[in-house]
């Protein structure tokens, strides 16, 4: 089969691989409909993690089963799957509390910009459909694996409730996906923050109601003034860099809440100002597997279209030009077909 | 009147002071039926916290109404009150939001280790029982004026419910009084962080069934251990320190909750590890007048008693006495008779 490998930096080359092999009696594999790049794949692509060894990519994925393990009776060959980039036997203590991001046999995926994947913890971590969907749905549960769970989880986090006020702090794939998650959750007040056109009319679109295109301090005073000067119910952090938390942190109101699903770099948070703000605060990488059942059932009844973030189609051959295109900013987030 | 003034680290003095006066329509006077001394107190006696120039102490209160101004209609002269260290309007934005210790017109209570006592924001903040109650209810409503409240506080922050297991981090009298808490919210497994014997066995009493007397590291595999390996669904985090906080946070399993109390004291929170933790923080300044009728209600049926943190009782004038017992360790709490 062929994947896309990093080798260095700005470096993406689509492969000859081997095929994967069902390794444990746990794995299944599957033959990859759709998958994408991630804005998470752009760190190693821009340097900002290191790439010691080259090494396959990818993290998001649909597709068919192929082939599973003794122990998968869950799935079968020939069905149509989603699953999360955490794998989760979803029979431990922390999958029984509903944080199978945290399973204590957790894997994350790496290897799913590719024809083939491996996918460890199959029972516990794929999903299957009824039948096999229509191709234009795809898009949409491709996004449910990742960005739509990841957004999902953000306004979960937040504690996003009817008739509240919610804040977007971010407007990529996973933030525009939190749009979509605060709607379906009754917020009737969306604040997206984006300076983007395209990205702003697509927020709206998904249920935004106000745009901030300010950012830091004269953002924060934006949403007070949106806010009747006390800040916002929920805020959904999705970006991951201590400006964003600061911005999210200050919009919230006392007694909000930030749920914050950008993997946090270079931030820390200062214990007394968190106190005397009473913003509760929590993160993580999202539980998808918890939410894959009601993601999978809101996409299939056509209530939600996540699949719209993908505004660039490539075959998979071309998944360098994808990260290139994420990359200059000039794709929100690029769709790959085997 | 007289009051007890801080004049400088270790030095505290019961002096002659001017009666309290009605400055502005929406406060009351009140007689002091019992105040005490708070373990915060001890910031400034210790010389944690600067004092510039001499000043009165005390934030926690039960009394007689003696006067009432123009616009507080909620309690009248003669009537027996509680209120909060925090004075709040109870009808502003965040107060309607159930944090009343962030209200708009917050002001904290300073003087109460006094016979009489300014309460600003009366209407908002004073509840009145139906009758005088029984002196020997004073210490449990005194309680309920701050520490009781905190500890409430501390358990609704971790989002303690029933059947689950709650860690409580700090024997002092609001970590006492949040082993209460825990209890009432229906927490099956109570575990006490205290080395101290005679904590240990007010603890028991309040409902602790184990006991960790390990600290840091230690303590937190002790947790681990007595929790099937995962941690803690709720911590309640009520020292202040950067050493509690990361053993709190430590001993919350994903996806718990770490609700914090204690004013933090040069602490940092470390973003990528909280995120990874899945763990939910929330803390500050407990909005005690949320809580106010329901826990008079539980301490005049004698369902709680959290009067048992105070194992001193001195008259008045011998608040400096208070001070240096508290500040030996001698006793957990001391309760001021006028």
């Amino acid at each position: 089969m062929r994947g896309a490998v990093i080798h260095a930096p700005g470096d993406i080359r689509f492969e000859s691989l081997d095929d994967p092999k069902i390794l444990h009696p746990t794995d299944a594999i599957i033959r990859t409909a759709v998958t994408c790049v991630c804005g998470s794949d752009l760190w190693p692509y821009r340097g900002a993690e290191p790439t010691e060894d080259a090494h396959p990519m990818g993290h998001e994925y649909v597709g068919f089963v192929e082939e599973v393990g003794s122990e998968v009776t869950a799935v079968q060959p020939g069905q149509f799957v989603v699953g999360s980039f955490a794998t989760s036997d979803n029979t431990c203590a922390n999958c029984r509390n509903g944080f199978q991001s945290n399973c204590l046999r957790r894997e994350f995926m790496s290897t799913c910009q590719a024809d083939y994947v491996r996918i460890p913890n199959a029972q516990g971590t794929l999903v299957a459909t009824d039948e096999v969907p229509g191709e234009e749905l795809w898009p949409g549960l491709l996004a449910v694996s990742d960005v739509m769970g990841t957004g999902w989880w953000a306004a979960d986090a937040a504690e996003v409730g009817p008739g509240s006020t919610a804040v977007v702090v971010g407007d990529g794939a996973v933030g525009l996906c939190a749009v979509i998650a605060a709607k379906e959750m009754g917020a009737e007040r969306i604040i997206a923050m984006s300076r983007h056109e395209s990205r702003q009319k697509l927020a709206r679109e998904f249920g935004a109601t106000d745009i901030v295109t300010e950012r830091g301090d004269e953002g924060v005073e934006r949403i007070k003034e949106l806010t009747g000067g006390i800040g916002a119910d929920s805020v959904l952090e999705c970006v991951g860099t201590a400006q964003a938390m600061a911005q999210a942190l200050h919009s919230a109101r006392p007694g909000g809440n930030v749920g914050f699903v950008g993997v946090p770099h270079e931030v820390a948070i200062e214990g007394q100002e968190l106190f005397f703000s009473h913003v509760g605060l929590r993160g993580g990488p999202a539980p998808v597997r918890r939410y894959l059942p009601d993601l999978i059932a809101r996409v299939l009844d056509g209530r939600i279209d996540p699949g719209k973030v993908f505004d660039l189609t490539l075959p998979l051959e071309r998944v360098a030009d994808g990260y290139k295109a994420m990359d200059e900013r000039t794709a929100i987030k690029a769709l790959l077909k085997p």
